[in-house]
């Protein structure tokens, strides 16, 4: 078993907050991150991916394949873009790190194991200084 | 001479774009980063001032008075802010990272020289793949 | 199951040594480590919470909680001391990374269970080329 | 138990390539990294080794043990060098980073086993974009 | 005056040696460097260009120009390659750092003057310990 | 002229103190960093040297000789050292980092005058957040 990890980027805007609370309620709650005005982040995203190494090419699974359905998937999907407003496998759903790490798990976990891996590991960082990770379960 | 550079960081919504051009021209001339709906970036910003070693403390100038100033008159206005919307010291200017990094030295050389420094460069990276630096001419 | 990891950092001086011996045997175990004047570090902490997601909020734990926690009860006491000397959560201990990161734990576990979520990792990094993790067993 | 990771650098020359393929087999399976004439990185090689604090010391194992074992059986062998023609450990191996994190897992284990640490993960990060890890099953 | 510098990444194989010399003359002046199976590196390039900003636009030079100047121009010849053997702007140059920043300021200068920005620093980095920088005088 | 920067690190203990101050009026000028107990920093060293490329070799100077030099004449007296009580050539002098980048070059510029190269800059990192730099003037 091999585990292999791979790294993209994107930047979007996003707000956190509850549509059936006031402006003060919600800065209560999520505080700076409530701005009715929007603020944004570089995403650092990693998807760890584990299976055999296949013995005809001493690979996991090709990383431009893993890059490639990270990019289809999710990249295209949220760069320069506002998560809360413009993202369809967000919609309806609270824009925090947490549920957007949660999401992009089940955007391409069926794809990776088509292509003969299993997805293990979705790190999401925000900033410097906090990142998720989820799972599966 | 010496040079002390102090660095701060500041989340912030955006978007690039001219009021006179349609979405479609905006789009030409600014690719995705003219989205409507704005994107946002975890901004890091470098201050570097210069001057003589004060002898009686060993210091150029006091770190933590550096700080402040930053903290006061920039970060405290633009983090987790909509650039374009709420940053009083860039109202009616564009939002890139040019004239951002232009009028933040205009929004501190002068305090920064009550202290008995003199501000040499503002360098302010947007991404891990750019950054824009100005010397004040 | 989520994950969610906060960084925090501290500087501080501490040296490795064991009082029942001479200089010389300090040397030889711990080497440069054991310097009787002491050496220091840049600290960094990365502390990995983990739990179910708040269908309230989106949140697993508010990360403005987590960092309080830290810094109340881990970089207040340890930023810009004398590890060996003034950290009380050290006292009669070891001043090695190992044994540091691993009274971390105990020193904010509770804490955190108290906030909704349970802790996860503490991991200590003293330089660039190492760094310890704790699990708490 | 407490986990230590100690990160020790290499820079080589490798090629990613079957001998019954032909160059334009090669090109598609394996892209530019097929290239005969050779392309390298800057490999950050990260060995985590897992066990029991020595009360006598505070140390899970002496760090200057770790880095000896690392630089005298993996760095001393491949740093400077092409993965291919002349690492001993990767005789008759593809040069994939898969296949290199599993060898050097081998090829140290053992050793720190005698120093009274279990060898717990080694991670392999090519470039700043992907990275491998092997846990030794 | 402003500054901007745009960062792009390649990996590549080389050797650094004279033909003149035995390979106990290459050991002795290059080093390890001068192995004839070649080595490599993940080479680092940041481009900095300086200028006036456009009022229609608040850019110096819109950076997806500068960024696909040095792709056509250094990254698609250098990319998975070796500089010894297969640059055309590295024939029959030494294969040193301070060279191939050189060569590159020349391979891109012209293309950015005629994008409205002058050219101001190549700088080239080798590995996390050294750089090279050329101001092109 | 071409400009070579090389990177070394060291792990010192230091306090911020003038002698005439009492502890309360060190610790209202120099705050925490005045810390009777003392207080530590991973210190980070870059060091650039300029000059002419060698025809002979490709090279502006040896990095294995700049090595050396900041080895020899820097490293090996600082670091896991006290800055304050234990540097000869800090002696007498406040522990600043401005202080201590102005002393670093005095130490090493005669010795890379004579392999062939001038001393430029010493930048001294003494935390992600600051460091300074000094040209000789």
């Amino acid at each position: 078993m091999i585990y292999i990890t791979r790294r993209e980027r994107f930047n979007a805007a996003h707000r956190l907050f509850r549509k059936d609370y006031t402006d003060e309620e919600n800065l209560k709650v999520f505080g700076k991150c409530s701005n009715p005005n929007w603020h944004g982040h570089n995403y650092v995203l990693y998807v760890t991916v584990k299976g055999e190494i296949n013995p005809e090419t001493g690979f996991l699974m090709n990383l431009s394949d893993l890059s490639r359905i990270i990019r289809e998937r999710i990249v295209e999907k949220v760069d320069h873009k506002n998560i809360n407003l413009e993202v369809d496998f967000m919609a309806g759903k609270y824009a925090s790190t947490e549920i957007l790490a949660e999401s992009i798990w089940h955007q391409i976990a069926d794809d990776i194991e088509n292509h003969g891996a299993r997805l293990h590991c979705v790190r999401l960082q925000e900033s410097e200084n906090n990142y998720v990770e989820y799972f599966g379960e």
